[in-house]
């Protein structure tokens, strides 16, 4: 664990330092780097800024869910959802697959735990359902999850569909998700992708071509 | 605003427009940069990285505030906390000021008006909590942005304490302030304080000795 580098005082309460040597561990959130290029500095974006910037749009945005959700429940999601990426690393949604939830399984075993009682499992809980994309919590959830990078790609002109030779049909079989959670905000990714479209960022859709992201 | 260089499809519904255009205005908060090293790449941390690890301290540690706070109110001061600093830039805690409050009231008239409606009055309204310093929930999220700067630099062995002369005294009288939303919190910070000391990181206990960060 990144905390062994210094372990913390002896004499602080056994769970509480183990509290504080997770909070310490996720630090490394802040070095799982995103290919999402940020509009504000051009660089790429961490999961740490990313998950922020989650919890903000949801404050911002949460009148938007398909139906009324519980804001702490969808903050809370937000931001552990992607703690096991600490152990496994992003995996862009162009690339992602079986082995990716493999290696994020036996991330959130090793994770979680470090936590004491069952407070690691209820942090577990939290990640598990966003995974699982059921309630209406995890659905609004992941629709700005998956508009975030959208925002972030228009600022920068589509440069990574351009690269990747996205197509709209391949943007929004992988995007449509959207929708489940805010029908509105799928409305504004749709707007995005035909005005990309008409810009000329896009690549013909046939079949194969990519989300771009 | 950032959205200028692009500005959104003017087919989206006004309030929602303004909505997103605050959402990407905010992405500035990955470029403000704090004094904070942070343990796990050896750069400066910014204000996004450094709310979002305040977030998830606040759900890892809810239970060592003070009193029983209401957790999603902490969560959205500590979001919204530093959004000021997008206009009015980050002041290191020894330098602050009157002149760094005038600067924050002054971006905050500009920054929360960006939003429909009233909801900007509602998201400033979570950051004069957070600055009032007088609910529970804002001493809660006080101690834990207090806290946070002093784990990074634990895990630094004292690096910037050492650089600015840091005494324990003046640590103590300017994070003494932890122990408002949380005692369990500032045993913690007394600890790191003592251990500090003892390894030689820190000044003589003089006037003016300074909080070192």
């Amino acid at each position: 664990m990144l905390v062994d580098r210094n372990p913390l005082p002896d004499d602080l309460a056994a769970d509480l330092r183990r509290q504080l040597a997770f909070v310490i561990e996720v630090d490394q959130m802040k070095a799982v780097i995103r290919e999402t290029v940020i509009p504000s500095v051009d660089r790429c974006e961490n999961d740490a800024e990313h998950s922020w910037h989650l919890a903000l749009m949801a404050i911002v945005l949460r009148e938007h869910a398909r139906e009324p959700v519980d804001l702490p429940r969808v903050l809370e999601m937000l931001i552990v959802h992607d703690l096991v990426e600490v152990y496994a690393g992003d995996t862009p949604l162009r690339l992602q697959d079986d082995q990716q939830e493999v290696r994020e399984r036996e991330a959130a075993d090793r994770l979680f735990p470090l936590l004491p009682g069952d407070q690691g499992d209820r942090l577990r809980g939290a990640w598990e359902e966003f995974e699982a994309h059921e309630t209406a919590e995890a659905q609004f959830a992941r629709s700005l999850d998956r508009l975030q990078p959208m925002l972030m790609e228009w600022m920068h002109d589509g440069q990574r569909w351009r690269d990747n030779g996205a197509s709209a049909e391949g943007i929004r079989s992988r995007l449509g998700i959207i929708a489940d959670g805010s029908p509105a905000l799928w409305d504004v990714a749709e707007s995005l992708i035909a005005e990309a479209d008409r810009r000329g960022w896009l690549s013909p859709d046939e079949p194969g071509n990519s989300v771009g992201f």
